[in-house]
Formats: C-alpha cells, sequence, structure tokens
C-alpha cells in the first residue's frame, strides 16, 4: 500500500538554508471525507519565495510552522473524490505543499488540461511564476516599443517571461544572469538582444554596453549589488517592477543600496508587487500564456530533480542559482 | 548710481559646501534691452536643490557653470520694461538667481499680487515649495482619510506644507524633524498630531509610539538613516513620495539603504519626483494655496537672512537645519 512521503520545516534557516532545517518523514495517506478530494502530486514547484517562508520575520505571508509541510505549488491527479464537482481523474493545480498527497476542499485547485500544455507548466510558465511575470510587465513596466527592459535572474522562470513578453512589445530586452550558460540561453534560445553575466566583475560598464540608451523598465528579481548597479543606467521616468530580492533571502546583514538617489534624479518609480495580491490576472492572463506556450512563442527550460527527497537540495541550489529555468521536483 | 551685486559659484565643493564656493561680484545694473524687463529682487528663495546645481554630477537639470550666476527662485519688482505686456512696477516670481536686479524676456515670470498674500510666500508657500508638496499628497501619496501620513523635515518650507495638506484629508499626521524646537512648532503651530526627534538616537521606537498603526504615506526629504528606518514602519500598500534626500547632499560616499525589502514585502510604491516636470500643477495648486494661505488655513514661517552677502552663510546653515520654516534672503 502506498504511503505518503511529507518535507516538513525542522528549524529556521540562519542566513543560509541548509538540509537540516528540513525533515522528511512518511506518513499514511491521508482519506478524502466528505466535500473533499485526494490529490496524488505529480509536480511540486521550488520557487525563491519559499525561503521567506521559512523565516518568522514578518512577511505577507505567514510563515511555515515548524513541524508543518513546506508550502509549494503542486500540480497532481485527483484520485479519490467526494467532492460535488471535482472528479477522479482530473488533474489538478494548487499549492499542496511538498508532499506525495493531500486532501482539500478543493478551495484553491484549478482543473487544468494536461493535453494543452505539458503538466508541470502549469506550475511554471502557465502558472504562479508567468502570471508574476505578466503582471509585472502589463501592470507595472508598461514598456513602449523601442524602450529598454532590462530584467535580472534572467535565466529564471520569471524573467524567461518578462524578456519574451517584453520582446513581444518591440522593447530591447537584455537580461542579467549568472555564468555564460544563462546568458547564452537568453539570447540565443529566448530571444533576447543581449545578457550582461554579472559574475564576469564588471556589471556597470558592461550594463552601459548592452543598454546604450540606459534602462526604461527594469524588472527586479535580485537586489543587493546588482540593483545598485542599475539605479546607475535607469533613465528619467523609468520604472521598477520589485519582484523579487534573492541575494539578500540567505543574508544575515542585507547589502546597503547607496544609489537611491537615482530614484529621486530619475523621477523613477519603484513598485513593490507580489502575484497572489492579483488573482484577476490569473484569470486574464493564464488563457493567453497558455497559448503563447503551445504556440511556441514562449519557450522555456526546465531543472528537474527527481523524487521528494531530492527537494531540499534542489532548493538550496536554485536559491545558490545553480538551476537553468525553472526549478521543479518530479514526484511521480 | 545702484550697481549690481550677484553670487557667482566660484568652485563645486567636495562634501559640505563652504562660503569659499561662492564669489560675491558687484557689476553693473544690466540694462532692458527691446522685449525685456529689468527687476528688482526684492527676495530670494534658498532650496536644497541648489546644492545638486552646484555638482557636476548628473541630475535632472544642468548645473550652473563655474563663474555663473547661482540660480534661485526670486520675487521682484520691474523697474523698468521694453516689454509689450509686463509693466513697470509689477512683481514678478520667477527664477532669476542670486542676485539684486537682472534681466528678462518674461519667459518663466509670472505676476503677482503683493496684497494677496506677503511678498516672500510667492517663493515659499505660494511657490514652488508649496507646489511640490500639493503635488506630492494629491498626485503620488493620495492619501485617504483615517490613514497616518509621515514627513520628514517636517518644520521646512514643503514639509510643513504637507502635513498641513494631509490634515485636511483627516489623517494622522506626524512629523520628523531635527530638536524639539522644531518638533514643537510643527505640532503646536502647524497642528501635526505628533513629531518625533531623529537627534533624539531612537528614531525607530519613537516611530513606532507616534504611529502606531504604523504609516500608509511618506514624503520623504531626507533620505539616509531616516529613509531606511521608516522603512521598517511601512504599512502595507503604503506609497513613498521621493521629494528631496538632504542627508546624502553633502556626503562623498551616500549612506547604504538595507531595508529595501519592505518594498518588497509591503508592495510599496516610491515614487522620486520633481516639481517642474509638473507646470500644470502650479496652475491648479497655486490659487488654492494662496487662498489657504490668506484664511489662515496654512500656517508657515520664515527664516530671513539681510541681504545678499549673507546668502552663502544662510544657505550653509539650512543644508545643516539650522533654519526653521523657509530660508529666506532679504534683498531691499
Amino acid at each position: 500500500m502506498n504511503r505518503n512521503v511529507q518535507v516538513l520545516l525542522a528549524s529556521r534557516p540562519e542566513g543560509w538554508v541548509t538540509e537540516s532545517n528540513f525533515n522528511i518523514v512518511e506518513t499514511d495517506v491521508p482519506q478524502a471525507r466528505p466535500g473533499e478530494v485526494l490529490v496524488r502530486n505529480h509536480w511540486l514547484s521550488l520557487d525563491p519565495y519559499m525561503r521567506g517562508r521559512m523565516s518568522s520575520a514578518k512577511s505577507y505571508a505567514a510563515s511555515v510552522e515548524i513541524g508543518s509541510v513546506m508550502v509549494g505549488g503542486t500540480v497532481g491527479e485527483i484520485v479519490d473524490s467526494k467532492h460535488p464537482r471535482l472528479k477522479t481523474g482530473q488533474f489538478v493545480v494548487g499549492s499542496l505543499g511538498w508532499q506525495l498527497y493531500a486532501t482539500s476542499t478543493g478551495e484553491g485547485l484549478n482543473v487544468v488540461d494536461p493535453k494543452a500544455v505539458p503538466l508541470q507548466a502549469y506550475v511554471g510558465v502557465v502558472g504562479m511564476p508567468g502570471v508574476t511575470a505578466w503582471t509585472g510587465v502589463h501592470e507595472i513596466l508598461l514598456p513602449k516599443a523601442g524602450e529598454t527592459v532590462l530584467v535580472s535572474a534572467a535565466s529564471g522562470a520569471v524573467g524567461g517571461v518578462v524578456g519574451q513578453l517584453a520582446k513581444m512589445q518591440g522593447c530591447r530586452v537584455v537580461g542579467i544572469a549568472g555564468g555564460p550558460v544563462k546568458c547564452e540561453y537568453t539570447v540565443k534560445e529566448l530571444g533576447f538582444d543581449a545578457c550582461v553575466d554579472y559574475k564576469a566583475g564588471k556589471l556597470l560598464d558592461d550594463l552601459r554596453a548592452a543598454c546604450p540608451e540606459g534602462v526604461d523598465c527594469y524588472f527586479e528579481n535580485v537586489g543587493g549589488v546588482v540593483m545598485d548597479t542599475v539605479l546607475r543606467v535607469l533613465n528619467p521616468f523609468s520604472r521598477v517592477a520589485l519582484c523579487g530580492l534573492i541575494s539578500d533571502y540567505n543574508t544575515t546583514e542585507p547589502y546597503g543600496i547607496t544609489n537611491i538617489r537615482s530614484i529621486l534624479v530619475n523621477r523613477v518609480k519603484v513598485q513593490g508587487f507580489i502575484v497572489s495580491d492579483r488573482m484577476d490576472m490569473f484569470q486574464r492572463a493564464l488563457p493567453k500564456l497558455a497559448r503563447l506556450v503551445a504556440t511556441g512563442k514562449i519557450k522555456y527550460r526546465e531543472t528537474v530533480a527527481e523524487g521528494l527527497h531530492a527537494a531540499p537540495k534542489a532548493f538550496i541550489g536554485m536559491l545558490k542559482g545553480e538551476n537553468l529555468g525553472k526549478q521543479l521536483v518530479k514526484l511521480i
């Protein structure tokens, strides 16, 4: 008989996450009660926001309690249903956490079609990361044709979509990524006009060369010295969509941003945003993203860890930038 | 016969401005040519933005050239006119610089009524600083009744108006100022609900006490450690109007802001702005500000330096926060 496997938060990290912050346990597969479904998760999504949920620091969402299942986006199949609407055999995307099986009242679950796009895309480019990119581009940055759009973590699940959406607006699209492999991927495969390797040690010069007319829109996933340097190449009336600050998530002393004056002098708008505030965007963006993926107009790559036991290591690797594209865990 | 006196930029400051950065010269009073007026300035306004114009660093407006008259807002009387529309005896506000007399084609000059409000108010609360406050409050912060509005440099020419305008919106208004005299002035005279003395050495605790429900709107004139601390008390979906960063203007190494994460977590909008981008606001705000001043609904104070020779010292004093309210130079 099948058993459930769960990854629990064992302790809160100080600085870098370690595998000892997680506890992997085996339990009975739960039973669907009346009104519930039982879901067998096929894919778990690993995303930078999870680092925030491991901390007790005040954030926009509650921390994961010590001893609780780690939060995470999942897509899987309904294997038992006592729910009036959801049926056994349907595939559902939701946030069922780092575990093989979960019961649900159906709240927050959405039925998806595994024939339209690959199942795992529903936790990636046709899911939360894709909608995050869409919201940043079409609700905050609003790039105009001919403008230069810069995106950090450009080869990541969000950044890759940002660049491709901006390209569709007729913009010059420049990425920032770590290392030549990621940079080459964004240019050759995703169609970016240029990509700057922040690890090459001359970020400011390289940004100036890649953005000869300055930067009009910046989609920020990284923060720290990358953000501080980008502030120096922003144009008057530019916009910054502040989506993530992954470089600070594992530091105990965050980097001090010295070029705030650029925000004043260039009359910049900086907007912090979190896609879960904008559930309306899922309705609007997902069908469009699905079509763009199905027709090959949005490309993406995945880094896949095999099995739930591999999730902690893969998560730490993602925080260190070891993945290319969307970091997934294959559960079946 | 009258002579003109001018304050020229003698050298660019490194760090703090010194009096040796200025050169005071006496010249002939210029003659109005056909199409021009000759203006005898009565008041010169001293404002923090002038520090930026003394530097060669790229900014939103051109630097003052070495040997040129310092830029500055002025109000004065037309003493000769060869202009088709402007008449001798009219009072005009404009930006004629640190000098007693200037000729002008009339571009950028606006005729004002010295009986409606005191003449010098046209370079203060019924002028650029007042419109700056109006724009920040009514175009960027958009405070709602019951929200908490925080303003730094609260006793200054801009900050004092910000607080009073926000109070009219039904907000809790809290200031940040340096020292008990300025704090008492904002509360007792300007009607702020509270004011925090940043020099008291416990800014975070004092902000938390003064803003028990957090901060929804922040009007920033100061930057540096003040801004970094305020970021820690911002509420979700708060707005920051970034108007000035006076604490950085005289440093060679700007302060590093460590709490950028609050902008993300709280989905903050930070908007840099400069009132000269919004000339439309002058048309809209000035009549309203004049009425509010004339009816005593907006109060203000002035610190007056006597004579143009006193301008450099007064300017340096203002950068150090030695003035209370609007810093003026009386020229006549």
